[in-house]
């Protein structure tokens, strides 16, 4: 259709957001139910409506009008304000995506991906890479040809790379990645000598109940509006946002495991914060949210490590920490606290690694999924592989495919291209820091007497507000300048030579 | 647009029965976050999604190619097989309705619905009528007119009650409320005259932890299949069932009214096992779930009355009410247990009234309701007349509007003629109940030893497998013949008689 002013083609577009939005807060909502609430048995009906509405929002995104109307739009982009403009682009970047994708192989993907889930959660319980290896093939196979409509004129991971975070490619990782293990091996060989951090404390019985009053109460800390942030219990933590006002974040209580739902819940929380941050300009069109994973791990990470694993907070939270579990915490001043809730130790899985450590696991994610994608590795190799990466970065034999090649949801869910960004937000955060401190001064003495209110007003001033109005490169450079992995190793190295007294 | 086959157009009617479904979960997923889990300030986003998925599926009813598919559908209904044809007729029923409704009128009805619901919470709070009135007013009009859309040919009112209960006219509700009130006033009076009942145990204090514990039991006795029912915790008890196999009931704990839950739940359960028992074939088909709402209160107050206050379910379930509440159940027998849930006490509160008041307060709504229809009452005279007529049915002072007419939200949320189905649904019930004694002879003797599955095979066989596929008027002839209110009457007589010593 032709637009008769660009009033009225503006308007198309607000309709064309609102409508969107209502479709992700829907669907939103029956995956929070699916994990939170829904009786074991449902998934067939669950699954039925979310085919079916799956389809309807496919059909909104290729309708073939959308095409008339961004062209109509982009013709007039020097009269729109910068907002507009943004939703335009990011608009244009979804249809094309979506209309270079024949619908037949979007609709065959789907149902590979909700197969795929399945198949890996009994795969990974039997700990069986067989039974997951052809649904695997096919996910890379597809990943790879998307590769291909998404951006012909790049490398195929970098294509993908390029989904969950705008602008990175090989290049960046394998310079940024390298320049990691430089630190962190040699590091790692040091604190291995040394001596032995104890954290057996923190494996006490830890009864459910009082970690719920711990969660409500870190929550209370971090400054999360519980008006507009919920907290619930699923298999995993996760955070998912029906809107900026509407974020909903997740934990798993583990009685022997207290820092388990300690710091998924300061983590998610951090997503939370993030996600209510943006302006309100942004509400209910397709900048509304955080704007890659990227960013998104940077403001987790920040809150989980940078502040929750930082001696000031940990001095902070220690006496309601002791008042909530003083049978478990007798003789374990704030300082023991500390370091051990820092213990480096390499181990087998990624979500439960520290801080130090965490790198490395994703490194070996990056090796395999680079030569999946450029075919150099076969999938049925991959178990092999993934046991000699383990072993070779993070020194350690991997007993099973449970604990090994099978332990992550994200190649079953279709993600690929995705684990990198969890480590390049660690070094965003990292450089945000050090920023910060330029800013702040010693902003870590309000932190120690329990007030993280600078912390989250500097972020909200320089990254949340803007949601997913700036790019993530340019956001990151308008706070931090160019990006350097620097701030992040030079962190590393200075928080455990003093915490391991190397 | 025509169709070249009745395959073809069957396969319409398929997509679009599915279509609709879809979008139920999805509002109903969203109606249930709301009520059971949503942080306290996310109303204005869930809001502006319902507002454009409601709008979405106005559209998909109210399309016209729909008149096509269902004038080609009838014109071959010799073909269609029953369930398919039956499908047809409900279609076509919403469709008509809807098609006559003006756009902008459905529009401003839902628009005023959303606004009331907040302002009648409101004013009960304040226990300020007028602050509703403005509102109460347009409902009325509203409905008023829409009955006329529904049914030109009926009386305004009937058009509104057949909404709710295919067939039910004033006529029938006029002779069957001065049964029950010739019945229930004098044995009300004898009962009055009769040593009282004592339940104060029942209002001792009474943890919620435990509550819960028996709100699991009771859920087991009564055979609720957990893998496909969900229980959750909302200011007020419901039933939402997403689809057959996926249904999510609510309940309400407070310290010093032990019985509310349990009544509550029992009372859902009821509605849940309805909504789950429908047969595959009506699965994700307009054909779905309960077909009316007094039927679906004969199941509900059929569990929660004929058999959750008999003498043989609570000897059965008594020995785990002693073991959950040893200090609270101190020298209480099951027999006073019995009389204790069976009290019979005029009260203000329709949701907390007994079995014998029960159908008083309906009466009252009633009366109400058709006079606001038929003009003979203004809506400011609501309050006065409401007092007076529960000072004639039930002998009580009403000290507020709070605890008098607007102690229910069916009005704000614009439902006139739905009350009726809740007395109607206890007389069904008590008739069913005849039956089932002659089929099944004494299955009172199971129930006693907590075993009720005869009682839901044979509700199963004779009501649920059917879901909506039989009109009520129908589905209950085929079971109990022609209704009659004296079973209701003869029941109450026989059961008070015995429990007051009359």
């Amino acid at each position: 259709m032709t637009y008769e002013s660009l009033e009225q083609a503006v308007a198309a577009l607000r309709r064309h957001n609102q409508t969107m939005y209502a479709y992700h807060h829907a669907m939103s909502a029956l995956m929070h139910d699916a994990s939170t609430a829904a009786p074991k048995n449902t998934a067939a009906g669950r699954g039925k409506a979310m085919e079916i509405l799956s389809g309807v929002t496919y059909g909104l995104v290729a309708d073939p009008a959308n095409g008339d109307l961004l062209a109509y739009l982009e013709a007039h982009a020097d009269a729109l304000d910068d907002v507009t403009r943004r939703q335009v682009e990011v608009f244009r970047k979804g249809y094309d995506q979506l209309g270079r994708i024949p619908a037949e192989e979007y609709v065959a993907y789907n149902v590979l991906i909700n197969d795929a889930q399945d198949v890996w959660e009994k795969a990974k319980n039997a700990s069986d890479f067989e039974m997951f290896a052809p649904y695997l093939e096919k996910i890379v196979d597809f990943n790879r040809k998307f590769a291909g409509y998404y951006d012909p004129e790049k490398l195929p991971y970098d294509a993908l790379l390029n989904e969950y975070e705008e602008g990175l490619t090989m290049q960046t990782l394998d310079g940024f990645f390298a320049e990691l293990r430089a630190t962190i091996v040699p590091l790692l060989a040091k604190i291995q000598a040394a001596e032995q951090v104890d954290d057996s404390f923190l494996h006490k019985s830890f009864p459910v109940e009082e970690q719920k009053k711990l969660t409500e109460y870190l929550m209370e800390v971090q400054g999360l509006d519980r008006g507009h942030c919920g907290i619930a219990e699923s298999e995993h933590p996760y955070t998912l946002s029906f809107n900026t006002r509407d974020t909903r974040i997740t934990t798993h209580y583990y009685e022997n495991h207290v820092t388990f739902a300690m710091y998924s819940t300061i983590h998610e929380g951090g997503h939370a914060i993030y996600d209510m941050g943006g302006d309100e300009v942004y509400d209910y069109t397709n900048l509304q949210g955080g704007v890659s994973m990227g960013i998104h791990e940077s403001q987790s990470r920040f809150y989980e490590n940078l502040i929750g694993r930082s001696r000031a907070y940990i001095h902070a939270i220690y006496p309601k920490f002791k008042e909530l579990f003083p049978v478990q915490m007798e003789g374990v001043d704030a300082e023991m606290l500390y370091r051990a809730v820092n213990k480096v130790e390499p181990s087998l899985i990624r979500t439960e690694a520290d801080e130090l450590t965490y790198a490395l696991h994703i490194m070996v994610r990056y090796e395999i999924e680079k030569r999946l994608i450029d075919g150099t590795l076969a999938v049925r190799d991959v178990p092999a592989e993934w046991n000699r990466l383990y072993k070779e970065y993070l020194g350690i034999d991997v007993p099973d495919d449970k604990h090994g090649c099978l332990q992550d949801s994200h190649w079953s869910g279709g993600a690929v291209g995705y684990f990198p960004s969890y480590a390049i937000g660690s070094a965003y955060g990292a450089q945000m820091l050090s920023r910060m401190k330029e800013d702040l001064g010693d902003f870590y003495a309000d932190v120690e007497k329990g007030d993280l209110s600078k912390v989250t007003t500097w972020l909200h001033e320089k990254i949340h507000r803007f949601a997913s109005f700036k790019k993530p490169g340019q956001l990151f450079e308008d706070v931090c300048g160019k990006f350097d992995a620097r701030y992040f190793t030079d962190y590393l190295t200075a928080k455990f030579t003093e915490l391991y007294h190397l």
